[in-house]
């Protein structure tokens, strides 16, 4: 990751974690959307290190971890802390989605300092915690069965946080064929299919007309249009 | 979850996953998102029940999970098999993001089945098991950290697919060919190039794969199969 990029001004803090396989497993989801600072506040020992196998390799994102000893001491510093929520917007006003957060966190992060924070596994955050917060988020979930494991969770909001710290199109860019190539290649397949008799009385627009939304669906490069000119053809001198 | 809610049609396909626990992971993301049928492709033993401790409560999802030796086997009867990959856009074209696929995914679900397929925890899909499928996800993620937790990547995915299941806008509905019904023309398309001579001295694996795909991303219905399968029997026959 860019050593200047925004998301190195986003700390994740994890209070009252109980579970250190968690904590690990929240260390590799920050690793692999390009987070870096994670902030304990009252963290559980850790005798078997835990923490470390479920990092996959994300040591340096715990072996820089901060500690501390209340939430109020985590965030200090920050310009803006976001809390999460298992209740959606049930209980509280004013819940956004991840989405709508990082949408609107990112273009904050050229100039402040953005903390994110998670309660425990079984209650989440307490009512005295999200006072200190300034946002609240909630992860859409199925009613029926809402509560995430602590690290899906994580996953969840720092993808949607790499997402709109990305700057990139997503795809590597492809060359399309023409749509002058694909009738190029209709007109053969038609010349082709009309020698081989395949339309008997009927007339060929019809069918034409279905092969035609088939390639165009399919997108189709220049070199997709090529093989497959280079297929009729071989089928072309196969007859002859 | 509604009984009639569109995801029901998605299966999760977990080919030649090594930890149990991952499993219960996976089935716990899936009861967070209303996703329910998972299949797994040779699972290991799991003498603890680890899956169904980290399931959380999905024990359902777990118990009605179907097995089975092949991944030929768990997808047969799906109109769109989706595979997973980490090597993003490098290694392959028409790579395409979580969002995209669930957003063109989605609409399809009112009348076909989709598969999406994960491989194991520390080599992902081989290239025999990406053959199989008609399109092909990677997530999004820093580079130089670019492997998600299997349970991970299933989140985020299924995260992607709960939230364009409650956006999506009603299309109109069609079914697809399925995946045995493509296989087969294929199977008849290359036993027929073979025969014209098309291949030389190539093998004709790597150019069917590029025929897969292309066919693959046409979202092809029964109708559009039994045409294309006309028309090579057409040339066929003329040319004996």
């Amino acid at each position: 990751m860019n050593t200047h990029s925004p998301l190195a001004n986003i700390t994740i803090v994890l209070k009252d974690t109980r579970t250190p396989a968690n904590i690990g497993s929240v260390a590799r989801c920050m690793a692999n959307t390009g987070l870096r600072y994670l902030a304990l506040v009252n963290p559980p020992v850790d005798p078997d290190n835990q923490a470390g196998k479920l990092a996959a390799g994300a040591d340096g994102i715990l072996a820089q971890a901060s500690r501390h000893a209340s939430l109020a001491e985590a965030i200090a510093g920050h310009g803006l802390v976001i809390g999460t929520s298992r209740h959606g917007g049930r209980l509280r006003q004013n819940v956004r989605t991840p989405r709508d957060m990082a949408a609107n966190a990112v273009p904050l992060l050229s100039r402040n300092r953005i903390a994110i924070v998670f309660g425990n596994e079984i209650n989440g955050l307490e009512n005295q915690d999200l006072d200190l917060c300034q946002e609240i988020i909630a992860i859409p979930s199925d009613e029926a069965f809402p509560s995430l494991n602590l690290s899906h969770a994580v996953m969840v909001i720092a993808y949607e946080l790499f997402l709109a710290g990305r700057t990139a199109p997503p795809l590597a860019p492809m060359d399309l064929a023409t749509s002058e190539d694909l009738e190029r290649f209709l007109a053969h397949l038609q010349t082709l299919l009309v020698n081989a008799g395949f339309f008997g009385q009927e007339q060929p627009e019809r069918l034409m007309r279905t092969f035609r939304q088939i390639f165009g669906r399919a997108r189709l490069s220049a070199r997709d249009v090529s093989i497959l000119r280079g297929v009729i053809s071989a089928f072309d001198r196969s007859t002859h």
